[in-house]
């Protein structure tokens, strides 16, 4: 198998981007390092004449490029997402600097797609968007200016990918089949059920149980098949206590 | 001797720029992995307002940048000069790709000024412009369409300049206390109780249940808290699934 192929695997996803200027400049970096896949959520305007002046020749990859509604729409289907970041966080999940996060992408890339997340240009990432993906992965930069452009960061990005790629002679694909988006979703949503109706989480003040959860969760890089078990354990546990809590929940 | 110290020995010398826009994301590129120095040679226009604009705070790079009238005036002084391109060359001189010219320049960056040199938009740098400097970095690209933006080459050579420095590589660990044996024993029996108290876990005939969640949360290195938050829950679901299951586990 060719490794560049692996880079096809790879979706560049900018959340919310507002400036087109940087949309263009996105799929000109992208296009550099023989990525090819744009999601875009949100754009505040797209297609757009700047993002076209600034892709420089890179228009196949804005043609192409899928606008979603939202990051889950985004991230569907994915095993693996990083979110990107010039700050450290508080609360963080499992951090990767980009040299060692590009590696691990392409180590999950073997399979199913995987993703880098991109923030708004002025506040980048949300905690909510942080949370969805399952690794962060840290650019370097000064710490007294941190300021990277969203197109130099997605250059950086790409780059490092590339540079990622000759190294993969021992790349041994992991033999189970890896949870998707989708599953990790539906299995947060089901266990969210089952602590509020065991009266463990009270929904109107959850505090972080469903971040913490998410963050450990992620960490583990479930398998469909974990999944499968945990919910299966889930759906015992919710139909055991059916019946006592039923009266108490709605006192 | 502070290793950031190196990054101010690195001059970045724009050999006839077109676009000022180009000048000032050089200048945000530089800053944000604490480069300083930068020489202009014979710029098309400057100081601009593009430039201004793009350098998104990094004045301070753009006010003491050095307008020379050609490339031998920026390279004065410097030990080592490293001509940047995206292609490779028919030429004699030593090359290296990014990566390891990083480390070379630094290498030298100690005793004296060492040079990374761009060339204009549209052609690169010209052959006497190559004659000039002591080795060839080459950024590897995409061979289909190696069209890098100026800052964004100059963005990759900044960053691979910080990840040269030694100090800077690694990432500082979390420090979130790690459970230990006993906590992750006491989850894995608690684990274990709920999911035969659920009816989900058959005792009689386990098959491999056990074994998997323990190889689920081995990869994910619970921390103490996230230990007392699951076995929280499990309490919680124990003591809601007690009533109907109470004779049956009583015996």
């Amino acid at each position: 198998m060719n490794p560049l192929y692996l880079l096809d695997k790879v979706r560049v996803v900018l959340s919310h981007p507002s400036h087109p200027g940087n949309i263009g400049a996105t799929a000109r970096a992208m296009k550099t390092m023989g990525l090819s896949s744009l999601y875009l959520v949100n754009p505040r305007t797209f297609p757009d004449k700047d993002a076209e002046a600034r892709a420089a020749g890179a228009w196949d990859i804005l043609n192409d490029a899928k606008v979603c509604a939202n990051l889950d729409e985004a991230l569907s289907g994915t095993v693996l997402a990083a979110a990107i970041t010039a700050r450290p966080r508080d609360l963080s999940h499992e951090v990767f600097d980009a040299r060692r996060g590009a590696h691990e992408l392409l180590d999950h890339a073997c399979q199913h797609p995987v993703a880098l997340v991109f923030g708004t240009e002025m506040s980048g990432l949300t905690t909510m968007e942080v949370s969805k993906c399952q690794i962060v992965v840290h650019i370097p930069a000064n710490s007294e200016y941190s300021s990277l452009n969203l197109a130099s960061a997605v250059q950086i990005m790409a780059y490092e990918l590339r540079m990622a790629l000759p190294e993969l002679r021992s790349l041994s694909p992991v033999a189970n089949i890896a949870a998707d988006f989708n599953d990790m979703e539906l299995l947060y949503r089901h266990l969210e059920r089952v602590a509020i109706s065991s009266g463990f989480l009270d929904p109107r003040e959850p505090k972080r149980f469903m971040q913490r959860m998410r963050r450990l969760f992620a960490r583990a890089r479930l398998e469909k098949e974990e999944v499968n078990l945990l919910r299966g354990m889930l759906s015992a546990l919710e139909k055991g206590i059916q019946s006592p809590q039923q009266t108490q929940n709605l006192e």
